[in-house]
């Protein structure tokens, strides 16, 4: 085990004994049955309902703080809790528990030839590290992932919900001190300097598993500084590709799904690529409807010459950094291309492996694109914000991973456990 | 894509190239049928044999540098080519060819109430970046593996090795070609300064997973420095324990092959601990058989008074430092424990999570150790030893993982893969 270096003593006392809290917890909580963790995650979302007014008035100093501040008031929604969204925290405990628990799973028997049996088995992660913005409802559903699949987490929450994550950490170590569970198994850092954020991730031999979620700047920090394993979520610079041979009427549902049914989020499109045949005339009918949900286009010069032809002037012509950027907003980039091959090689060049699609009724073109494009996943006629872990039925969801390491796209309980090979032998050795 | 940072331009722009040309070959190569991959493996192996006589050559500057340089014979031994070590790697690349290839493996297939068919498949990892030392063999094993996976693989060796590893992946390439498939899947880094190593690891979006191979030293500037993936390989403190309820006779065969049958290794054991109730006449015993293969005991302060009752003199007392070595040779820490329970917290205070063994005839003491030790692999009546890819039946290893995150333990084919999910639909949009 690593020593913590920090210029702050006292903030890394802090860190490294909720870390080792948290590493004895774990190892308690590996061999926990799953109706134990199943009773732990119903104390927790009882005792979440039982202290909703302490963790409502924790809120409303984090609410009330943000509005002096000034934030948005999109930031400001996404924060508050009220006594409705306290029930949809304690609903998603209830459907955690419903979840097969795959904990020991045995994934392989391997039988040797010199009588040694080998079982792969799942085992928990360990020690989970979270690291996220502004949301609260985050932490209940990080706490409640890890209480089911026997792992202990660290939680780092944004300043802006300091006082909210106290409240809720506290009725959920409270709760699973009432099931007989190791309380320390539920760690919150509340301290918010950004050195407590190095502390975790650089935390070798205590933290088994690091997983930011939030911004790019939150994601590209922590994979810069981390010792521990990471695995990166979220950025999704996702395209739809509608080629020559697409129905227009599909090709029109589709993308207005993926750029406007939520367009905040990492599974929302962020390029329309459209070949050439079908532009002149499919072109200026997606712009005219998006359009009407108030989307800004930047657009390729040929998609401006259609566009400036069928009488619409004056857009913003694309920089190579508008198909590079995931807008995360009612924002989108425009290019017409020759191919289904240019479009594959302007994903190759500007997408983030997360979500890309096609929308084609030629198979043969679909197949190639769903083969070829590298990505979490590849979609064939239907919206890229499918990708999620509800949507493929997970049932719950940690975050959606863009590296290929351990985990892809949507992860869920599964995604938050490791394995370990147990071999049973009758006194052999090496030969 | 960052972009590379480095002091030297020149060596950025050599890595940075053959990165990019990698990223390339990686790309073709990931829709390579499984003959088409057999073919170039084979190609590869029949242009080593022809190229035998330009690979020793090359290797014979190597040794006469080492010679010069003063290095170990066990050093320079690993580093010698012979026609026969080239004969074995042909041997190796075939039987590579034998493997089951693992990629198109549909995992999951996952049908959704809206219609929606979501297939999980087998996909390559992309680029993989080999760091290691001395043993040219590796560089032979390496490239075998990528190609036979649908992965690139940029190699970075030992400066030691150079002039072989040159040899021998010009030999590797030109097979690549002779089969028609991108020689460019197989890169050398031919640059020895460390900062060809930071390059790449640094190298986000080009190299999909790093796996360091080599001393502590090594692993631990890898993970220091990463942006890119990495996979923490082969350190090994094993212990072996053995239980009040053992059988003796099984406990010497077992930790005499732990110990002394290849020392050097990373699934060697390192610590012995011995339950009290047996420690006394067992003990002696296990000393008397170890000090005849010169195994160099350093004991506990009980293990040392019964050793002493015994007329066993002189033994150095094991600091705490012992118990966290990894020796890597004929030197053995010893200490008597209480019970299976302080063994267990033993290993969980100075094991590395590698390899772990009990050896008990107690079935209900032996599930506990191998259901709480957190470790790859965990043993129960075997030898440390058969921690190994071969051994396990996977035909091929890599490397073994001492983490958490995608893959534990020996490291074969399926460990070098990822997967993606495919989802196939007739125009749904999310409600």
């Amino acid at each position: 085990m690593m020593s913590l270096e920090t210029g702050d003593n006292d903030l890394a006392a802090v860190v490294t004994d909720k870390l080792h809290r948290a590493r004895r917890a774990a190892r308690a909580c590996a061999t926990l049955s799953p109706s134990e963790k199943n009773a732990a995650l119903e104390a927790m979302a009882v005792q979440l309902w039982e202290q909703r007014t302490e963790i409502v008035a924790a809120n409303d100093i984090d609410v009330a703080q943000a509005r002096v501040q000034g934030q948005t008031e999109t930031r400001i929604d996404r924060l508050i809790l009220t006594e409705k969204r306290i029930q949809e925290m304690v609903e998603g405990l209830r459907q955690v528990q419903d979840l097969r628990d795959p904990m020991g799973d045995i994934l392989e028997v391997i039988e040797r030839p010199n009588g040694l049996v080998i079982h792969k088995i799942r085992v928990p992660m360990g020690v989970l590290a979270m690291i996220y913005e502004s949301r609260p409802n985050v932490t209940v559903d990080a706490a409640g992932l890890a209480v089911k699949t026997g792992n202990a987490v660290v939680l780092r929450g944004g300043r802006e919900a300091l006082h909210s994550n106290v409240a809720l950490v506290q009725a959920l170590r409270q709760g699973l001190a009432n099931a007989g569970v190791a309380s320390d198994a539920i760690q919150l850092i509340d301290r918010t300097e950004r050195e407590s954020v190095d502390l975790l991730i650089r935390a070798k031999g205590l933290v088994d598993l690091a997983i930011p979620r939030g911004g790019a700047g939150l994601i590209e920090r922590v994979t810069q500084r981390a010792l521990v394993p990471v695995i990166e979520t979220g950025v999704g610079n996702c395209h739809v590709y509608v080629d020559g041979e697409a129905d227009p009427q599909m090709a029109s549902r589709i993308v207005q799904n993926a750029k406007v049914q939520r367009p905040s989020v990492c599974n929302a499109m962020e390029s329309l690529l459209v070949h050439q045949a079908i532009a002149a005339t499919w072109v200026p009918s997606i712009a005219a409807t998006l359009n009407t949900f108030g989307v800004e286009l930047r657009v390729c010069e040929r998609a401006n010459a259609i566009l400036e032809a069928a009488g619409v002037a004056g857009l913003r012509v694309a920089t190579e950094e508008d198909f590079a950027t995931e807008f995360l907003g009612l924002v989108l980039a425009v290019k017409v291309v020759d191919s289904a091959a240019e479009a594959m090689e302007h994903i190759a060049t500007y997408g983030t492996k997360h979500t890309e699609a096609i929308v084609t009724e030629n198979v043969q073109t679909a197949e190639a694109f769903l083969s070829t494009v590298d990505a979490a996943v590849v979609v064939h006629n239907a919206s890229t914000r499918f990708t999620d872990g509800f949507e493929f039925g997970f049932g719950a969801e940690i975050g959606i991973s863009t590296q290929k390491l351990h985990a892809r796209g949507p992860m869920g309980l599964r995604e938050l456990t490791s394995y370990k090979y147990v071999i049973r032998g009758v006194g052999q050795v090496r030969g």
